[in-house]
């Protein structure tokens, strides 16, 4: 484990240019090579990713490592029934579009990672999450993130998959009732390296200047 | 702006030693200096949080910079109001530790920060979000934790109001019909540095390390 001070840090120049450059260059990877991630470096990310933040310090996040070739296929049949659904949801050009992008890389990627949500924790004992309750879940979307970043801040590359039914993939791996699939992630080394997004550069979707209202 | 290398970059041992730091010292904030924030670096944190991933590349994310002293007090109102609820659902010691936890720092922070959701954007022409439409809300999830990690990066501090009735919120900012509140950030330098979260430090919560189960 790196160690940390106990002196809070000040982050220089150098810290906060590099820092850009992993915002700017985390993608949501699709195309993985098969070298193996190692066991060390994907506990180190998850435990990263359990000091983020969480609504009254509930730590709700649940991980499961999906390795059986079976569960795999299973989400995978999942995967492509629901994007069957999508691209007929869609007409002409636009379907055209849809059918040709890659919007995932299950059959690829060396590890498979569902981040689940557990809806009954009795940690942090309700405190935060009385008139907004979705917060236990937007904790585990921020776990989710913090992998994320690290994930790319050591080579490796994750895509987050949400063409599938939350309900049959909890079912699947046997997750208790209480817990809400929040991520399904692939894990792996990334084939490509993109500055842009995959669905900008194939022109399903352009960058939007965020607004700021003043109230 | 910084200046952005259109060669994939390598992250090395330093900045991965300080990225953990910046995890490890990222705190949820409610004790803040009164020293306004440069407005340029607030734009600069929301422009990199535009970045984070969405679903579809919907950027669902719009900001709302609340300045008016009746709508910030509106808005304190609202969350006295939800606080004593809330002690009032605790009991015995519990209700006691609880009165007398620091839970926001709206008074003190010179910045609040609304982030909603566009739930009607029609960015991203529904990608992803067929099974899981949910994905809308946690992108703007993601983004609140960009901001926060970056805003860390450059020494201000978050704190993330939840003790608040969205609705409520969003009625009183005039929100269009179609933005859920995501996160009422308190943003500012802060008055004081920890290592261990607000609520462990006070034993309302300790540290659970996350189990990873394997299927």
């Amino acid at each position: 484990m790196v160690f940390v001070s106990d002196v809070p840090p000040r982050f220089d120049d150098q810290f906060i240019t590099y820092f850009t450059e992993l915002i700017h260059w985390r993608r949501d990877v699709r195309r993985f090579r098969p070298d193996p991630v190692p066991a060390e470096l994907l506990e180190k990310i998850i435990h990263l990713a359990s000091l983020s933040p969480s609504v009254g310090y509930s730590q709700p996040w649940r991980f499961v490592s999906v390795r059986g070739s079976g569960m795999r296929s299973a989400i995978r049949t999942n995967f492509l029934t629901c994007n069957q659904a999508a691209l007929a949801s869609y007409d002409g050009e636009k379907a055209e579009l849809y059918a040709k992008l890659k919007l995932a890389g299950l059959d690829e990627a060396p590890e498979h990672l569902a981040v689940f949500c557990d809806l009954e924790t009795q940690a942090g004992q309700g405190l935060g999450r009385k008139t907004m309750p979705e917060m236990l879940e937007y904790s585990t979307v921020i776990a989710c993130h913090t992998m994320w970043l690290t994930a790319r801040a050591y080579g490796l590359g994750i895509g987050w998959v949400s063409i599938l039914e939350p309900a049959e993939i909890a079912r699947i791996l046997g997750a208790k009732k209480s817990w809400k699939l929040i991520a399904y992630l692939c894990i792996g080394y990334p084939r490509e390296e993109h500055l842009d997004p995959e669905l900008a550069r194939h022109k399903w979707e352009q960058y939007q200047k965020p607004e700021i209202l003043v109230r």
